[in-house]
């Protein structure tokens, strides 16, 4: 969660809801502070903040849970400051779909909702999920997580039949394979960018997310063009996530960073002129 | 072989080099022969043909090996006709590196040498295929091969190591994610065209080289941008490639066909206008 907001920030002000426990590190609070980020609705509670740990494979795209610990996460129903209801763009971080929900139903003036889910909840709330999907208009997720909710292997198949359930525009992530992103009419491909060292995949596809939303916000628009530079905004922000553990990286990438591999990325793609 | 030949053929002229045994298709030949591809190199000789049969799994970027026939291709050793000694355009295909470094002593106007190479290869033959990629322009190779010989998991320092052994440029093929092209100043990263269905990926890397040898040649000109848009034909041909089982998609295929999805390539990849 900080990850995104933090990658939000690059591009325009957030209003950032979540909870943390007492354990959560004063730097970080204090980095999202230095940001356009609003901390208004960070609820502290009594007990610790939520923990994942895993090992990555040799392939980074794969890894297994080693332990998870929902801590205070697990009693979280998120409530939003007044000043953060006339919010127009929400992204519904992963948790449970009941509770996207709830934080929608919350909101006044909404014009762009995006989301995340995971596995868990496409197995164990499917139903909720789904009910949640048609007020979606970017769904979010991994590749794995679209072969799941769809039961389609082919990607191209899973997006239609995802497509389906209600989202406008589904975002499939591929790690360091770059992101698909499937609307009724359009399919947009872009590459990962090529970093010769990664240290941690973790929150890479929350950065993107963020980045991608911050840069949806700021443009103002939601065009398919609008889509497009956004994702690409996604991957360079992602791209510098990796490059360190947790939204350490973040800290000293300034906006002129993500301008300059925003070039490089035009330049690794272009075959156009 | 058959694929690359006839994924080159939409672009320009092909001097084919290749052995067949007697149960060669009859069919397969006729269509090479109503396309641009002089079969004078092409030498039939009593026994079966190679053959390959294998298993890919649920995720097509893997395979495994059922049975492996060299046939009579085990005893094959190219000699060029005099007809194709001016050729300026190479590209040994998937032989004995041995082999392939004697093609190229027997061509007199080579501009422009490309390869492919193999895991058996790597592993069985190193000395003589490093020795061969001083010679080599583009080395066209899977990314599982590239980690192979380059002793590296990471895509981009195993480029950086390949380049030092003398290619030009690298490029390296990940099926359904796309393609890398590396050389010492410039990265091109390219998605793969996302088909609903993929029948058979078999041959879809010789249809890649060939497609973007082709390209090369109509062009006439090797430098960034015209090999961005030959590698772009090859993804191109290679899509169509894995549409059907080995290279019967082709035969259907025209170059208004291969017009049309690079355009529909264009317009997945865009972001820079």
């Amino acid at each position: 969660m900080t990850g995104s907001a933090l990658a939000a920030s690059y591009f325009a002000p957030v209003n950032m809801v979540g909870v943390i426990g007492r354990d959560f590190p004063r730097a970080e609070r204090d980095l999202l502070a230095s940001r356009r980020i609003n901390l208004e609705g960070l609820e502290e509670v009594d007990g610790r903040t939520f923990r994942w740990r895993g090992r990555y494979h040799e392939d980074m795209n794969m890894r297994d849970t080693l332990d998870l610990q929902l801590n205070v996460f697990g009693e979280f129903s998120p409530r939003l400051p007044e000043s953060y209801r006339d919010s127009e763009l929400v992204f519904l971080a992963n948790i449970q779909p009941g509770l996207q929900k709830g934080v929608l139903g919350q909101l006044r003036a909404v014009r762009l909702v995006g989301a995340d889910t995971m596995d868990h909840w496409i197995r164990g709330d499917r139903e909720v999920l789904v009910d949640l999907l048609s007020d979606v208009d970017i769904l979010s997720i991994n590749d794995s997580e679209a072969q799941l909710l769809s039961g389609e292997r082919n990607i191209v198949v899973a997006a239609r039949k995802i497509l389906d359930m209600g989202p406008k525009t589904l975002l499939v992530k591929r790690g360091e394979y770059g992101a698909l992103q499937f609307s009724a009419d359009d399919v947009f491909a872009v590459p990962a960018f090529p970093l010769e060292m990664v240290v941690d995949p973790t929150g890479a596809g929350d950065c993107f997310a963020g980045g991608m939303f911050g840069s949806l916000a700021e443009s103002g628009t939601f065009d398919g063009r609008a889509l497009r530079r956004a994702i690409v905004y996604g991957s360079v922000v992602a791209s510098f996530c990796v490059e360190d553990f947790g939204p350490r990286r973040l800290r000293s990438v300034t906006r002129d960073d993500v301008e300059r591999r925003y070039r490089q990325f035009m330049a690794l793609t272009d075959f156009h002129s």
